[in-house]
């Protein structure tokens, strides 16, 4: 009788296949993509794309100055130059939350405003540790197309210029969407 | 044999199907479920809901003036009307985030008090484009019955009345809830 | 013919039940894991802690005014003796969001600097019923060893002096890792 089994038990197998595959889909993301953006920062002047709003009272406002509130709207860019292709703004507040001014909590959207995402927004959210070269923050969530995006950012300064405080923030993105 | 076979290959037909659809679920949220609730925003006056706590020195605190941090705790009603139920709190940051002023960046806990969702929250982040009537947010989180929810939220002002800035705001919620 | 199907069969029902688990699981997070930490909270004094950035223009600033602004950086302790082991920072903005002053709205980093997390971070939202001796909040998201997680956080005040301003806050979370 046993060949007469073994389309079924190969059958079994392949579900067991196919179920071993689910149980490890069920542990971690069930895909991951990767989107790498560009921001361009400046922090001084007429056209400066963050600026501290208030500090602790009778202390400097800085970026090493525990308390002090910076709003920002950065565009972001699809390559490093200036001269790339806009396809929206990182719109958020960063406060300097470590008392020593090496860390900063940053809440950010990415909101898309022209190319393939155009319309949708992906929300960041956590510490950076601003010595560090590569900072990572978490991805909470997101809209449109990015709906239900969960993941991480990786933070990196590609350049900076002190005298004009121009910087240019490469952001890695790992998204697990559902 | 072969109808001897009819009942096993049933059932793994049935199997095969049962994973297609478990396979599915793990590519969407497994259920979603819709909110509605409706905020009354008074922006002015002594029975005002939201007011600016900070801007950028220098410049008017407004919706649409870059730095601006409004702190607010609406109402969340059933209906409409600021007769119907009460059954919670919208209390958040609202901050001005990007420089031509239209967007904001919102984080909100729905903090609700009464009715069955008494006890929990739910936690939302993300940008509102000001000058479009629907804008969607994200659902991060929440507590109590909305432990691990997420999901959307699109804001529409219903109502606005500019002499006492009263306005009443439709939230329309899809959450995916584990 | 009977006994030659029981194998399959017993197989069969075996994947039913596997099936039967998956479904479970995908309906609620696959596992949980809890963590129990303490903070060292100062409010007062050369070793403060948090302090108050802003309020609104012409009230007094406090946990318990609408609108106050504060910056927080509590030392993460593995035991509610201020002498334990330090792990980490709680660096985030609490905002003080019910015009009663009942609730704050805390936007908070876990920051690990020693043992087993260092260099991860987690990331917890919501919103805080100050006079509750038990207030839930989210856990939204982290980073490095805590990538995708999820959860919720219960804070508790163990001790509190009045005249330092000195308190323990228990944290217990509970984390959905994927």
């Amino acid at each position: 009788m046993a060949p007469t089994f073994s389309t079924p038990i190969k059958i079994i197998s392949s579900i067991l296949l196919l179920i071993t595959i689910i149980i490890t889909n069920g542990q971690a993301p069930n895909q991951t993509s990767t989107l790498v953006f560009y921001l361009q920062d400046v922090g001084r002047g007429f056209n400066a794309t963050v600026m501290p709003v208030i500090g602790i009272n009778g202390r400097v406002w800085s970026y090493h100055s525990f308390g002090t509130i910076f709003v920002v709207d950065d565009p972001v860019m699809l390559s490093p130059s200036p001269f790339s292709t806009q396809i929206g703004r990182a719109q958020g507040v960063i406060t300097v939350t470590s008392l020593d001014g090496a860390n900063v909590n940053i809440v950010l959207s990415l909101v898309f405003n022209n190319g393939e995402y155009s319309g949708s927004t992906l929300e960041i959210q956590g510490n950076s540790r601003q010595r560090e070269n590569s900072r990572e923050l978490s991805v909470v969530s997101g809209t449109g197309r990015f709906r239900y995006a969960r993941g991480f950012v990786v933070f990196e300064t590609m350049s900076y210029d002190a005298p004009s405080e121009r910087s240019v923030i490469r952001l890695t993105i790992t998204l697990a969407l559902p």
